[in-house]
């Protein structure tokens, strides 16, 4: 997507060939710093201070890893310690370890002096398969846009809310949840987003917004608090949201609060879609409330804000008496009958065990 | 309620017998400062500044105001000045406009050299109904929780979830929602509050937080993303929320966000209470979604976060990208069929015209 009129994916291959380009989210949206990663172990430290974040963009930060990791020893050895090194940056994400283990298994086979290429090109594929998927959920997602446009005599506005950060920032390319946006936007529907903040983290204040804004989006910052309430008044055509884990019935395991929006979605008679990779739906799994445990974060996360400080510095600040305590769960559950449907890379379907077997039947 | 051991009201006369000194609630949580009123224009700053907020406490300051105005000079010409010194503090605040308009209805007939210690009088009058009002609220409340501390064999603790701050901070003391738990705490029932951050101002982490910790009840800041999957996971026995205005048909207007609370509480059977003081009941009104104006507020509000940075110092920062913008609708409103019930000093009812007919009839 574009960054003040420059096509931009959110890690590429410097001009020098080798060499890989990441825009550090850290610094977002105060700054924005353009980082080459040279080494294995700077493109782990990327992952690990969450200078990349989102499943596929880490898992091709990791990719791209390996690559620098073999280019001046392409030895067996240091394949297994490169591989060691970006798996340990963050244990639990699914995608790392796929794009790791596959890297493994495409080039332990292969003669060393093969490897370099063979790792660059599958990187390259990793990124470009990523883009393709999330193009065609953006292209699947912005028929549900063009009705309510079309719905609306195409007048007026589309208004779409959103929480967290499902965009192009959290991929390589488009994003999941605001892919039909942006398809919707170089269509020329009039689209206005909902951003909210998202809190602890404020996914949604510190890159939704920047990067709407700077592809050129309309859209209005609300809290988290604020999004039943526009819906009461017929301010929200539309909910789109991503997901990290969705389960074999429909079930949606995403950013905390969620929950909360489908529900306000529900009550106003609000389509509530769900974006997603097929990948990412985890058959193993019917009743997410029950069977996903959902990860309780660092305190840190609520207790301080950061921000930019009143001479431009990127700053935190207490908000909390330190005679006080918090719990940061960072995920909820919204049950599949709170989602009007799933927007996925092979089309939209009911978020249930026979809409997602129409889709993805083996 | 007790501050590190200490008794407090939110406002007080001095030792001295004529001033009158608040808690400078700008300051909390980081400071703990007492602030001494000795004119009417330190009070007309107290209220327009903030220090003092929740409509009881402002209507207290006020009359207190009207006192310190009144003490060098209690002429008919300074009565009037002084009152609308006071009124155009906080021009939409009805408490104020009500405690200033009954002491000029009280003051005026009198000779003026009655009427400074008629005022004091009757400020101290306002402050002690509040007191017992609220204390009221806090006996009806105690018997939902002790009902639930039976219901739970007395094992374990009982959980309740608040939003925004309606605790003795809001009020002159006790508070509307928090009165039910300290009622509880002080009888020994061992009770645990979830508090919502309550963005955008985060009364709940900068007040609520303090004044629960201050007295020595134990509670857990939470965003306000989280309440939906505490409830769904049974981490939640009850939640109580305060009201700024109550429909005749019991919808209640309260803090942005309490409406997607009620929603979660239904969904999964929590029961869901709202405390009032019966005066704020707006008979006038049926539908509060349709007919309540909500209040917009400064953007200034969400785009930047206070609180103490490392210095120790309270500080802003700025969260959002400075081409992005944001709207703060400051409350919503919960319908009443949400609602499980009304906690008013005159006993519990059913947010219902017939509920509210029972306990307030004409």
């Amino acid at each position: 997507m574009k960054v003040d009129g420059k096509a931009y994916r959110s890690i590429w291959l410097a001009t020098d060939g080798w060499s890989v380009e990441i825009i550090d989210q850290t610094k977002l949206p105060h700054e924005f710093v353009v980082v080459t990663l040279t080494s294995a172990e700077e493109a782990a430290h990327a992952i690990s201070a969450m200078l990349v974040r989102g499943a596929p963009l880490i898992g091709a930060t990791a990719a791209y890893g390996m690559c620098l990791g073999l280019r001046d020893d392409p030895s067996d050895a240091q394949l297994k310690a490169t591989a060691e090194l970006l798996i340990n940056t963050r244990p639990t994400a699914v995608n790392l370890r796929w794009a790791i283990q596959g890297m493994q298994k495409l080039l332990g086979p292969l003669p060393p002096s093969e490897r370099v290429a063979a790792a660059y090109k599958n990187a390259t594929r990793i990124c470009n398969e990523d883009v393709a998927i999330n193009s065609a959920i953006g292209d699947h997602g912005l028929k549900i846009i063009e009705d309510i446009w079309y719905g609306k005599n195409q007048k007026g506005v589309v208004n779409i809310l959103t929480h967290c950060n499902a965009g192009w920032l959290a991929t390589v390319d488009w994003g999941t949840a605001l892919s039909p946006i942006y398809k919707a936007y170089n269509k020329g529907i009039p689209v206005h987003v909902w951003v909210d903040e998202t809190r602890p983290r404020n996914q949604g204040a510190h890159l939704t917004a920047w990067e709407l804004g700077k592809h050129g989006v309309e859209h209005t910052l609300i809290v988290d608090n604020a999004g039943g309430h526009l819906m009461q008044h017929g301010e929200v055509d539309l909910c789109i949201t991503g997901t990290d884990r969705t389960t074999a019935s429909g079930d949606v395991c995403n950013k905390i609060g969620t929950y909360l929006k489908a529900l306000a979605a529900k009550d106003n008679n609000v389509p509530f879609y769900v974006a997603l990779p097929g990948p990412t739906i985890d058959w193993e799994i019917d009743d997410g409330i029950a069977d996903i445990p959902i990860e309780v974060r660092n305190s840190h996360e609520i207790e301080y804000v950061s921000g930019c400080n009143s001479e431009g510095k990127i700053e935190e600040v207490r908000i909390l008496p330190k005679t006080s305590s918090s719990k940061n769960y960072a995920f909820d559950v919204t049950p599949a009958h709170l989602v009007t449907g799933l927007i996925t890379e092979r089309g939209i379907c009911a978020a249930s065990k026979a809409g997602l077997a129409e889709l993805f039947a083996p």
